[in-house]
């Protein structure tokens, strides 16, 4: 298959998926049945040896999250690195459980590891980051980043129960299949890890995240918040305190002038906390797959920007 | 002077300004009294001609907006990429009355011409949609940019008189020394033609930018609004219209969960339209002159990390 567009042309050359009970297809090379998928990947790296040497190999990996231990995405990133693949993942497991590692394999491979999917979708908080605040040193961060508890909260707020709302996000394909993922606060905890780790230079996992969910039990809290004037969210928080850097995710009780309380439903938002820019909020007003599948596209051309094209390639990408 | 960090090292090698009476000191080479601003950037990079040639001369441009046309601004940076000198400036002229032409010169000279502190001070909003939104068309914008009408339409709602509130602005050094510059909408006028001008591709000046201001007689409507659980915002907008660019400023009455709504004082932010992401909002949570420095920073530090240091220099960069 080839696309061309955005500045690039990309082929692909190996699809792995689960579904397809680990039957793998490696265009030009026939079918093939690699032991596992990470044999898969070391074996699709070494058949496109030139593409690897040349940094035009790129693995992109869409796993879902393991809040075990992050597996197997890590290993998938360890073993495309290896091969000479640069990285691109939506899954928040590796930059969550293993960031500092794998960013120093990819720096001695010479290639990227990007996840631009893994918090908020496609707006660009870690591009934010790295490319357009430099000598900004980030002190601490705060936001909203699940969905799905968000959309329960509000409900509650409204006096639905908490099942209903989650059957609901669950049915529109929003919550995750294992519910707990959202409501107890794992989900927002890996982004927590992989926020801190990029961002504060910690070396934490979502383990390390002080952590309280939502219930059934939050229901009144929700209601008595938006009583008063105030909205209760589901907050994610990163700081440094002296060498060790704190998270947690925990219901807050937000001022209603707060940028997060007025956060509904697919809205996410995150508050940096920087030296030279005081506070900056990145706020995103609609999230689903569409964005997801752009982040996976802005890091693929990310890499491709800062790749020389192959020769032959070179010569078709001037035509009009 | 020697400046280094950020992974770079900087030399003053040349002053210009106003105050001093068109005095100018040009390090290393003596005073000298050149007949204008223009003829004195010439001068300097004639004769740092090793630095200009090496893409290492950059001038930093930091008048006052004029806006009948932009200038000097405008004319000071044609000289300095005329020169072989990238430009950094924090004035919102050469964007809002010449993005277009003076894009062409700096990609003609392979110069920067970068201007990140004319709009929202140091946020990076024009680095965010350059190097951190690939493939995404921003199709249109709104936003609150302007600070001292953004405080006096609260002060209003809360009663007190429009001149009151200016003066204070102006006491505080925060509204323009021209009050019409802010209270007519002409500084949001001229943010608003940069903008349309680098996100939408437009080629306006501020005189065509639909613009109302607000007044005493604006405190009305702002009391009206808020008593209706609404805020009165000078709202800048941009949008494409076929193959045009509408473009203005007003005074807003939004509905209380807009994110435009609930800034306060100092606080600025921008919604981008985008075609892949939906809307994404850049808050600034505080500006000031050291945000405005920042801003001149971090196009510095752009613009070092993108060019080769001299032969010296590298290895004195090298020591730990």
């Amino acid at each position: 298959m080839l696309a061309a567009g955005y500045g690039m042309r990309a082929r692909i050359v190996g699809i792995a998926t689960r579904r397809d009970g680990a039957r793998y297809v490696v265009r030009g090379f026939g079918r093939t049945r690699a032991g596992s998928t990470a044999a898969f990947i070391r074996e699709a790296c070494a058949r496109d040896r030139a593409a690897a040497r040349g940094g035009r190999l790129v693995m992109i990996e869409t796993t879902t999250l393991d809040i075990e231990r992050g597996e197997p995405a890590v290993t998938h990133v360890r073993a495309a690195l290896a091969g000479g693949a640069h990285v691109v993942t939506a899954n928040k497991g590796p930059a969550a459980f293993a960031y500092s590692r794998l960013m120093r394999s990819a720096a001695r491979a010479h290639r990227r590891f990007l996840f631009e999917g893994a918090v908020m979708d496609g707006v660009p908080v870690f591009n934010l980051a790295r490319e357009a605040l430099p000598a900004v040193d980030v002190t601490g961060f705060r936001g909203v980043v699940n969905s799905t508890t968000n959309y329960i909260l509000t409900a509650m707020e409204q006096g639905r129960a908490f099942g209903d709302a989650l059957a609901e996000m669950q049915a529109r394909g929003i919550a995750e299949a294992d519910a707990s993922l959202d409501v107890d606060g794992w989900d927002a905890a890996a982004k927590t890890a992989a926020l801190a780790n990029v961002l504060l230079g910690a070396d934490i996992t979502p383990h390390d995240v002080e952590r309280v969910g939502i219930s059934e039990a939050t229901a009144p809290l929700a209601v008595e918040a938006r009583a008063a004037g105030r909205r209760l969210k589901l907050v994610v928080r990163g700081a440094r305190n002296g060498r060790r850097v704190v998270a947690r995710v925990a219901p807050e009780s937000l001022a209603d002038d707060d940028v997060l309380a007025r956060l509904e439903g697919q809205q996410n938002a995150l508050v940096l906390q920087t030296d030279l820019l005081e506070e900056i909020a990145i706020v995103q007003r609609g999230g689903g797959l569409a964005q997801t599948a752009y982040a996976l596209l802005s890091d693929l051309i990310t890499i491709a920007r800062a790749t020389p094209p192959a020769r032959r390639s070179t010569r078709r990408r001037r035509s009009p």
